[in-house]
């Protein structure tokens, strides 16, 4: 992939000169349309080896394009690197708004070369991480977000003198220093070969990568312009953000004739002095393990879903009760701020994902996608359809970096429901729980079920298992909750 | 301001079981006219010494709020406390939108009490951070933001006991703890002096202290929800978020007949050679001084605001060139999102505040405040008119934490703009940075001359000074405010 980099590219300061202003004003056209869809952002990952210049690639763009709408983003800046949340948590939150065009330094390619090049990581990991990188760019190309990834390719002796050049002298300049000096030529040759790999398998039509030859400046530049611009009027053009792939757009496997819903029992119940011991001797658990210095080092994440009326805040509250205030949060979710619409749905969560030692619990949560928007028709088919697979790919980083993740399902009958409603109407203090919304939602409740029963059987993994509840009697329903979140802290803290 | 809560105050059950539907009722009601203005939010500060019931009076808000709108945030968790930002920072990051009541513990009283209580600050020390909380709670009244402060009076025996009780026996519950144990009745005393004491400094009609005896559950639920009630109703009443104070609304002190603006040399030039060699060694100076070990325990924030077509993006990327691209970020200031919207206007300056070690530089900046939201009326002239105190106390946050602060207006003429505007006209690829509204600003020239010539009066501080760029000449105009900021680097770093 780096063969023809390796080649000699030169371009003339005079040719420079006369092509720039009318490739400067190509750039800022194809970059208005993207300011002015609204509707993607690009990020330019920018790598290479040190010296090879990716700091002046970056002025360079800065005097090129529209700075309002430019952004740089920064990771592995050599200090310790953030270990408080899922490794991918730092890129989220600070992904760019549509109609923004962010420069990324220090990207997720980072770390696996590194740990490749070292020895951490073996051959058929490193294919594996590879491979959940391609799974994540498909995901944000899908999502509005657009890739271009850049390479600048520059013999190692070549980057040296660079390098000596920049830090000595009357003009000194900044170093983008990302990577360890590689002082033995084969540590070099491992470098160069470990990012061919990476860039290898990871070249694909929605988020390619461009090896660029980077010894002479003026050629590197004008080649990185005419493929950024290339790349901003590819996606400007295309005529939505999210292109159905022919697989995601097929029709869902058949439904099972029975819902995994219609066949809970609903008439568990429990009696109420059974209930305040069970509930207590829960919730002690719950606070013994959450004071636990084991938990430190973890964290947790409740989803809550259910039918309207199924008891969702009341048990809630039950949690609640067990946890220490200052170290847990609830999240209702309801309709999205516009920096969380200018963005891929699962941003918006992401943005809470808790810090290590920290509980974060979802009034409504991310499989919002693959339940109203599905059944109301807020998110096309290929969209909802391509959720499941992206969702788990989020619970994995979750809980692979240590932390317990419990999803509930809450279920009443329809006629538990109405009786539900009914009350609410009569008690002063419950009907603004209440909206004419929930009547009509009603009607929809087949549409649910199925949609309920997909995504149990999609998303219920080992490591982030569905529960369903049945809710019928809030005490039966409240005490399962509970205890189903102290045995899953008590699996992963083993 | 503690002796009443001292004497015995008490509620039965059957009492309490009658009148809290009725409570519940009213205080949802009030809640949603809160929600349903969507300009008001409401921080509810929860304080108490440790065992005093923080934690079951938010269990018990929770019960009777609508969650959906209510946030809990908490700081001083005892973990270390966030260093890498100035200290009101946490405060600012989390502040809730309109509409949201937000429950705090450990609010920006803790740390002023616990240093009075150890002998950290003396007693004039004390009354100075007293006088500030005031000044911070008055802003963010006027900005739209409530106060209900709470402090819950319990004896110190009945605390240790009640501690005892929950973190022992098959009913353990988590537990607020925010002090140190205060292990000698002289120490109690103490601790308690100091919260009265803080109380009596900061109770305003603005931000009332509300004191809670805290021994029998009963009574203060229902005092805490009837003041919350009372506050909510006062609140949501009152005809704008922003009440004009007499004073503020008097009108600004006369204005100098001779403009600061128009007192610039506009001739002053600098030729090309002496240009590159100058601005060469300025940099290199700012790569050196945010290379050291000093500046990461430093900060760096630059303001620039200017007239249209001063030179402030050009200026800026001379900046830029001399700073690591890995730890600096240019904020362009456009119109805000609607996250902005919904809170004070310097709450989108703080969340950009950088770490130690980083540098944010402003295309724009806080000062629009008092420019463009002065001239073209977007603020009352009330609120424009505070902002200078308000901008002064937000400085002083910064550069009080070490931080390096310089704010620079560019200045041209008027035949000056007038000809960049027509080279705009003619280069493609500058036409995009203008404007029919930039010809229409011009009108306003008089306008915006007394604004800046009263905001650098104002907010001129030895700390944090305004550099007015003489900017007829780029070159002469970049060196001077490179040059600035090296200097004002030098200064601070020792």
């Amino acid at each position: 992939m780096f063969e023809s980099a390796k080649l000699e590219h030169s371009l003339d300061k005079a040719t420079f000169k006369r092509i720039e202003p009318e490739l400067r004003e190509r750039l800022l056209n194809a970059q208005f349309q993207l300011i002015d869809q609204k509707r993607r952002s690009l990020l330019v990952l920018i790598h290479g080896p040190d010296g090879s210049g990716k700091g002046a690639v970056l002025n360079r763009l800065y005097g090129w394009l529209d700075v309002r709408k430019l952004r740089t983003l920064t990771f592995e800046n050599g200090d310790e690197p953030d270990t408080a949340h899922p490794p991918l948590w730092p890129y989220w939150r600070q992904l760019p708004a549509f109609s923004e065009i962010a420069m990324v330094l220090g990207s997720w390619y980072h770390r696996p070369i590194l740990d490749r090049v070292s020895g951490r990581l073996g051959k058929a990991q490193f294919a594996a991480e590879m491979e959940a990188i391609k799974r994540l760019e498909t995901m944000l190309h899908a999502e509005g977000v657009a890739l271009l990834k850049i390479w600048l390719h520059l013999d190692a002796e070549e980057c040296h003198r660079r390098l000596a050049d920049l830090t000595s002298g009357r003009k000194q300049r900044p170093v983008v220093r990302e990577w360890p000096t590689l002082t033995t030529p084969k540590a070099r040759a491992l470098f160069a070969e470990m990012a061919e790999e990476a860039a290898i398998a990871t070249s694909t039509s929605d988020a390619p990568w461009l090896v660029v030859p980077a010894a002479d400046p003026q050629y590197r530049d004008v080649m990185i312009g005419e493929a950024l611009n290339a790349r901003l009027l590819a996606i400007t053009a295309e005529a939505q953000p999210a292109a159905a792939p022919a697989a995601a757009a097929a029709a869902p496997p058949a439904l099972p004739a029975v819902s995994i819903l219609s066949a809970l029992d609903y008439n568990l119940r429990l009696k109420g002095t059974d209930y305040a011991a069970q509930l207590a001797h829960e919730q002690t658990r719950i606070t013994t393990l959450t004071s636990s210095k084991a938990f430190r080092r973890s964290g947790l994440m409740v989803a809550f879903e259910g039918s309207d009326a199924a008891g969702k805040s009341s048990t809630i509250m039950r949690l609640r009760e067990a946890l220490d205030p200052r170290r847990f949060r609830v999240y209702p979710i309801a309709a999205p701020t516009d920096e969380e619409r200018a963005r891929p749905y699962l941003w918006r969560f992401w943005r809470h994902v808790p810090e290590r030692g920290r509980t974060a619990i979802f009034d409504r949560s991310w499989y919002g996608r693959v339940l109203v928007e599905r059944v109301e028709g807020f998110a096309a088919p290929q969209d909802w359809a391509r959720a499941y697979g992206e969702i788990n790919d989020f619970e994995a980083q979750v809980t692979d970096a240590g932390y317990a993740l419990v999803k509930f399902w809450l279920a009443i009958t329809q006629e538990e429901q109405a009786r539900r409603f009914e009350a609410r109407e009569t008690t002063p203090y419950k009907r603004f729980k209440l909206t004419p919304e929930d009547w009509r939602n009603r009607e929809k409740w087949p549409l649910y079920d199925a949609a309920v029963t997909e995504m149990v059987d999609r998303t219920s993994t080992k490591a982030a298992p569905w529960i369903l509840v049945e809710a019928e009697d809030k005490r039966h329903a409240r005490v399962k909750v509970v205890r189903a979140v102290a045995d899953q802290l008590e699996k992963v803290l083993g």
